[in-house]
């Protein structure tokens, strides 16, 4: 199935999931943040067809996340190994394991991110490193940037919301029941 | 076409793909969190096919990002508004976005975050609330968590990387060339 891609879209959000957005691609780069690099140490850790592997793993070499090194002569064997692209993805991960600890492990957590000098679990949170604040919705808000065009600008327009909302619903009531 | 569940795999950061690793989801969190909640509004700001945008509000409802609240009566028509859950998202959600700009963005950032209070841009980094240490690859590791279960130990054991390396190479040896 050919999806409908983000790569064309001005969001940083849609051209960050334009490239590790694919099923897989984001299970990969954490297996190779924690050293794997072998198409065969990816596969049992993931469990992944090999055809569906080879395909994530040539997206995530043109996306810049990894590099295809050949470590061995004959037979020619490769590995993949993180570019500092794809090792600068770790934060992501962290948030997203952050989530899903909070939310998604009544058992209590399996997988925690520890301080490495002394062992004790850290607790992640994104920090505005200009003033130091914590980022929460009363203290930081996007706003268009330098290059952003026309669509972003109009999404994000300080009352967009506030602004559009009649001027949407009457257009809602006018085409009828949709859902 | 029905794709490999990561529902049952212990890993905080696969349980949350499972709920939001859909293609299209976390764009429609971004939409959420920017105020959207009407079906219309979501679908004129990505572009996407009626049915699936269908499937994927109820998809993030089933895994609790969104509630379905109904807004009239005569036509019935709902709207889509995140829960705790989902509003929770929006640090990964700035995460993706900064390593877009950082990476993807050759022609100056569409979206940035500002500080609401100064309109200064912001520079989101990940911080240990704990002890205010930056998070980084020399400062943080992941360890396994008081539910992990054997095979997530092994992942995250100090040195599974290095033990398991020769293993791993002298099993590729014996099946032939793969990859």
């Amino acid at each position: 199935m050919r999806r409908k891609s983000f790569g064309t879209m001005q969001c940083p959000v849609a051209r960050s999931l334009e490239r590790v957005g694919e099923w897989w691609s984001m299970l990969i780069i954490r297996d190779a943040l924690a050293g794997m690099t072998r198409f065969d140490e990816f596969q049992s850790s993931l469990g992944i067809a090999p055809n569906m592997l080879s395909r994530r793993l040539n997206a995530l070499v043109t996306a810049g996340l990894l590099t295809r090194r050949r470590y061995q002569e004959r037979p020619a064997r490769h590995e993949y190994v993180l570019t500092d692209r794809g090792r600068d993805f770790r934060p992501v991960l962290l948030a997203l394991q952050t989530w899903g600890n909070r939310h998604f492990a009544p058992e209590g957590a399996s997988v925690v991110l520890v301080d490495a000098g002394t062992g004790l679990p850290a607790d992640p949170v994104l920090v505005d490193r200009v003033t130091g604040k914590l980022i929460t919705e009363a203290t930081h808000r996007n706003a268009a940037g330098p290059a952003a065009g026309r669509r972003v600008r109009q999404r994000l327009a300080p009352s967009a919301t506030a602004k559009s909302k009649p001027r949407r619903r009457a257009r809602a009531d006018a085409a009828g029941p949709r859902r």
